[in-house]
């Protein structure tokens, strides 16, 4: 067995860490270690200063002008086109637009409305309740003509039969971090006749994704997190390009229209990923994103997942080291099945994450008792990490105590 | 029959302008006449500074945390607070969320559900055309169960029946400036047993609206026209209050379930407004619009529309003096039945309105032949009125000497 690391290792692995030169690029506030980039992204200098610039020199300086002088337009489309290679798009299949709920509304109702004698959406019960609402939604719009199927994992696949017009899955569990086989899941509900839509919120950035390979159906995902793109940055949408012509949302608006400025009455729907798109976005969230894409040209998502998957492993070897804590892995141990997050189950979890944040150490809680960490290595260090766990322990001695004092009737 | 006025007249008028304090409000840019308020609203210095101060200070120092240190989840319903007196509305009547595009799509859908055995939407032909498509893209889900009617103006009122269950308009259109009574329309539909939805994208901020004296069901807008919120800023949708826990809006998303940090499976609707919100909101978005409204607290609408109509009228009676232009009115002439921009036709209009702009006042124009003008009483002053026409007369008689030259053949 070998020896636990030491802090000495982590400056060592720090020293020869192709991605360390990405972390000047971020903002960070000093005596905090930040494992909550799975929530929202830590901001860029990129990302204020593409946002200043927006406001000051195209909004302040060029106002309505700036939807021509500034390619405002095209906006959606150019940003879409920096994600793609994240999530093994083509450049025209992604398209940035509102959130990730109406982008998963614009194309659950698509499906639905090409969904010939098939009536059933199946998802995973415990998914990000978004993804659930959104489908149960639709389904109550459309009168219960479709029925929405929340399966437990162990259950799903079978669940996705001849009745399945759609499945909807998230590619890593918003608190677990378990990772669902892409390709495999996606050959076996086209084996199915189904089609399938990814939630990619908590895998875009983090680790690298490959639609193409799968020929995934659709997805969707957020851009506020791994992404960094700011608090509720404008989420994106993919949709395989054989597919884009032949379906079209339930969510019609006028920059979806073949000729927007001919303001018609009727609505024709624009080719390729523009009929995706809905009213006029925010150009200034949309600037913070630019600015926040922008770092993501000369990193390698190779580097950021070997990385991810060191930081957290240490995270937990350094975990389990911390014996009799009442701490338990709530996600896999194998780092291969894991996205870029950890969680751990504490009876009392929120207590312990409140003492952490007091510490420095920013974490998040999710009902009723998980705690999560998530590893972002782009602005993380393996010291990080290392203090981090060190705190963790700190905190856990004195909660320990409390308990103690708590249980003698001492107050 | 009086003189036209002069531009003297125009300074005394500045003069004593109570609205002139609010000018300096702005970042305006010297040398330029801007007309295009009802497309595009300027920056105010607030607006600027407060998102700095949700970059720097809020996303960037506190992160994550900013969720309760700075009052993030609850924005949209401060937000809604600010709009609802400039619409007759109260502060727990409005939402600010997503797009017009989504809200209007919301509310629709939301009525669709409960429409009993009526099966109509009509709406204006040649309405805002996102307005339109929403409700055939909203049919086209519905698979032909409910149909839209886009009447011509005069025929609207007779078109509203028994078959009907909502109603969609827009309060002043988009292209002639054109007012509706709303109050009047709004009891007509009522008397028809339909429920009635108000676009007031170019109300808002340009006169004061009495959603509540008219008893309006729904209401969407648009602020970043007379509301300075920034290119693409997020909309605000209204629902009266009695109707708010009556329906639900088709597209269900986690921030409208009454309890969204309990991650439960199935959806249940919060009550109030904040079921009609969807997915996470952008919070820089958010805090330009917030500085944006920060300047309506000592502005009295009354003031805004006087001086609208004073500034219109000052244009009109200029452009009618400029004799045998081409050009002719295409907005109401009185100024009771029209909004806070004037329409004119010219048969070159997109030339003159490029040459316009050449010169330093933008204003904009609209397929075939319509050139609009927008008189945004915050930050325009009767001299910057004065000359934009000077310098309108200057260049239709460019344009008229192009034109002989080009008939004469000298190339």
């Amino acid at each position: 067995m070998t020896p636990p690391p030491s802090r000495a290792d982590c400056q060592g692995w720090d020293a020869r860490d192709p991605l360390a030169r990405i972390r000047d690029k971020f903002r960070l506030k000093p005596g905090v270690i930040y494992l909550d980039g799975n929530s929202l992204g830590a901001l860029t200098h990129n990302s204020a200063a593409c946002t200043r610039a927006m406001i000051e020199d195209e909004w302040g300086h060029d106002l309505v002008r700036s939807w021509n002088v500034h390619g405002w337009f095209d906006l959606p489309h150019r940003l879409g086109a920096k994600i793609a290679p994240l999530i093994g798009a083509a450049a025209d299949e992604v398209l940035v637009a509102d959130s990730t709920s109406v982008n998963l509304f614009k194309l659950a109702s698509a499906a639905a409305m090409t969904r010939g004698t098939r009536h059933r959406i199946v998802t995973e019960s415990g998914n990000f309740p978004t993804d659930i609402y959104v489908l149960q939604g639709l389904a109550a719009l459309l009168g219960g003509a479709i029925e929405v199927v929340a399966a437990p994992r162990s259950e799903l696949l079978s669940r996705i039969d001849e009745s399945t017009f759609l499945v909807v899955l998230t590619h890593i569990h918003y608190k677990t971090a378990e990772l669902l086989d892409l390709q495999a899941i996606t050959s076996h509900a086209h084996a199915q006749g189904a089609r399938i839509l990814w939630d990619l919120s908590h895998s875009v950035g983090a680790l690298a994704v490959d639609l193409g390979a799968a020929r995934a159906d659709f997805a969707v995902g957020c851009t506020y997190k791994y992404l960094n793109g700011g608090p509720g940055s404008p989420a994106f949408l993919y949709v395989r390009r054989d597919l884009q012509d032949t379906i079209c949302p339930g969510l019609a608006a006028w920059m979806g229209h073949v000729a927007p400025f001919e303001f018609a009455d009727d609505y024709e729907p624009a080719p390729g990923m523009a009929r995706y798109r809905s009213g006029t976005p925010s150009l200034i969230a949309f600037a913070a994103l630019e600015g926040a894409l922008g770092i993501w040209d000369d990193i390698d998502l190779r580097d950021v997942r070997r990385k991810s998957e060191a930081l957290s492993e240490l995270f937990i070897a350094r975990v389990e080291a911390v014996s009799g804590s009442g701490l338990a892995l709530a996600s896999p141990r194998e780092p291969a099945r894991r996205g870029s997050h950890v969680a751990l189950t504490h009876a009392r979890g929120y207590e312990l994450m409140q003492a952490l944040i007091a510490r420095g150490v920013i974490g998040d809680f999710r009902a009723p008792d998980v705690v999560r960490f998530s590893f972002t290595p782009l602005y993380l260090r393996f010291v990080d990490v290392w203090e981090a766990v060190t705190i963790l322990g700190e905190v856990l001695a004195a909660l320990d105590c409390s308990e103690l004092v708590r249980r003698s009737g001492v107050t």
